[in-house]
């Protein structure tokens, strides 16, 4: 699975020299995204939501609905893709990691799920957070493209 | 116009005590959305325009769209909504401010237009950042409810 990616470090500096921060959040952010498609390609949701802190405080948006705590996010991806035809192929593309302070990146990007029946997709903007070394999702705003 | 506010403020000891930077922050935050709508119901978009950052980073994520500078997000506003009745009456509500550094927020919250015609409505999530004493939008990622 080949994951498209067009980082864009907001620090100047990045080219070309040694390894920045800037440089390893991206590259840190980017193995939690990649780790996130690949378990969702062989149907493990909660590998996905490995990706996300796992706090109360975690939310994800999506049309009309804010879903609060890292358990219920999962519950809800659980009961929405119940089975591996609706979960489909998921592909990230178009990914933007800004770092906005040493603690926090904004991810955006592009989501599609390929299926049978069909391909919905749309955008996501992401706030990471790191943890020590570990950088996780603690917000999600996701959109669908009007079919 | 009433603006129903349900602030969330992430920091301990907000409650009862002296204003505390996080009780400032939602304060400065609320009065750059409170101005938003009011400008937006009066028809002034340039001034519904000034609660986001004058910059070219700053990002508007709906649907299947990344709009990018604050020109170019005025130009899609304008365009979209370009005489009163497609303007209709716009409402923010359940509005939730959290302060994740000393000059970044995130704003969840509902939006809805009042029109002729039809309500649309959906969730935003917002990354306001301080700039001296000046909080403003840098992303915005709007969704909307499925009709």
């Amino acid at each position: 699975m080949m994951l498209a990616v067009s980082a864009c470090v907001s620090a100047p500096g990045s080219a070309g020299g040694p390894a920045t921060n800037d440089e390893q959040t991206v590259a840190a952010v980017r193995a939690v995204m990649e780790a996130q498609q690949a378990a969702w390609n062989r149907g493990d949701i909660e590998g996905f939501m490995d990706g996300y802190e796992r706090a109360e405080t975690t939310m994800f948006v999506s049309g009309d609905e804010l879903t609060r705590g890292w358990q219920t996010v999962l519950d809800r991806y659980k009961q929405r893709y119940s089975s591996r035809e609706q979960m489909g192929t998921l592909t990230f593309s178009e990914l933007e990691i800004k770092t906005v302070s040493p603690v926090l990146a904004i991810v955006d990007g592009r989501w599609r799920l390929a299926r049978a029946a069909d391909a919905p997709h749309g955008r996501f903007t992401l706030v990471f957070r790191r943890n020590n070394n570990n950088w996780r999702i603690i917000h999600d705003t996701t959109t669908s493209a009007t079919p």
